[in-house]
């Protein structure tokens, strides 16, 4: 469908366009599309831009996966689609290894989606020997690398199922989400919680990188870091949005 | 895949389920998926319930129907997929047309969309002849039959998009919206929002058409309905609950 420029959601309606051509191609499942709408949903109560809490986290993001010793980051279908090179460039600066992980797991889409992010300049991508379950998780989802997520002690999962970080987080790993929606198990779960768009979040996560190179002003940026109070001023940034929406509505 | 009882999300989880497949009948479009995450973010906010609000737009909604000389019902994939059965009855019980419309409109998905309703009883259902374009729209979106949308007096349009609403009330129609989304121009457009979940909202709107049965009573229920104050209400709910999940978060 040709989508004119000047549609009020021009942007939003190409990224969607973009991702259920991805469904077609097998790297989104129809699921992904589903939690991608929840997503747009959210992004709107944060004005589609990096707030400035988000900023924090994905600052303090960095500083635990440079101080990490085996960081690895997650990657499914929908950041793969959403971000490939993004993820690519963010696992060089910050030493992590890349695993795929899928919630709708199959070993067709686990191959396509690590060709993708090969194809985008992906290095030794983990996820097609996954020999190692998380333990806490019933299902498929439950499976990893032992050299990779298994054996990881930072865990950066972008775009996650509650189930998955809760258990990460059980299995005595740091996690970092970058979930839009504050209120969602994830998010609760993690060690921090980005709540940005990922394709705001993961340049900005870079960018933070290469202001962090000294341990102790990691530290320091670690230890001021809390991640219930930040979300709580999110989640209280988008309730002050909402209320604003409404008396603009009324004008 | 299957679904344990015990999940958090169990209701949610079993609908997105049922989406999916419906896109790989047809009746869905990927977009559509999209959309349907979307309202589930809203949904949350409202505590995935008829908030009392919603309940005014019903009323409203059920007595604009009933006093209308032409109303006609737009369907489009997702309202067929999620309450095909619901919108056969409100058409009996409010004298209402059904027409589909479809935003990614093929011949072949208007034909599978027509057969489904038909299927789930519905009597004439229109689409498949559209012989008139409504004025404002460029795309086959402006696609209506004359004797359905295009000749209507008030149109309930669930799930609608943005375009689509604002072309119907410029061509001089009452536009009824059900959209979880307060903030959406479908929802600023329309002349009553239902800020509802599809499945919640139908069967509301049919409950409350049985106790309008008098024209005066009806008249009352119109005349005291804003539909900007309705909605500005409806995003302070929003907002007020984001706070109090805030609060919950800290705790």
């Amino acid at each position: 469908m040709h989508i004119s420029k000047a549609h009020p959601r021009y942007r939003s309606l190409v990224t969607r366009e973009m991702m259920a051509r991805e469904v077609k191609a097998g790297i989104v499942s129809p699921s992904g599309l589903i939690a991608h709408g929840r997503g747009e949903a959210f992004d709107y109560l944060l004005g589609e831009k990096t707030i400035e809490h988000a900023r924090v986290s994905e600052g303090a993001a960095a500083a635990l996966l440079l101080s990490a010793k085996r960081p690895v980051i997650s990657v499914n279908g929908n950041t793969a689609a959403l971000c490939s090179k993004g993820i690519v460039k963010l696992a060089k600066v910050s030493g992590s290894k890349i695993e795929v992980n899928l919630f709708h797991r199959t070993e067709e889409r686990i191959e396509l989606v690590v060709a993708f992010m090969e194809k985008a300049g992906g290095k030794g991508v983990l996820g097609r020997n996954q020999d190692a379950r998380l333990p806490g998780i019933a299902s498929d989802r439950a499976l990893c690398e032992r050299q990779g997520v298994f054996s990881a002690d930072v865990v950066l999962v972008p775009l996650e199922d509650g189930d998955r970080a809760e258990a990460l987080v059980k299995a005595g790993k740091k996690v970092i989400v970058v979930d839009l929606n504050p209120l969602s198990r994830s998010s609760r779960a993690a060690t921090i919680t980005i709540v940005d768009e990922v394709t705001r979040a993961i340049p900005n996560v870079i960018e933070a990188t290469s202001l962090l190179g000294d341990a102790k002003q990691r530290r320091r940026v670690l230890a001021a870091y809390d991640n219930s109070t930040n979300l709580a001023k999110t989640i209280r940034f988008m309730s002050a949005r909402l209320e604003s929406l409404a008396e603009e509505g009324k004008g």
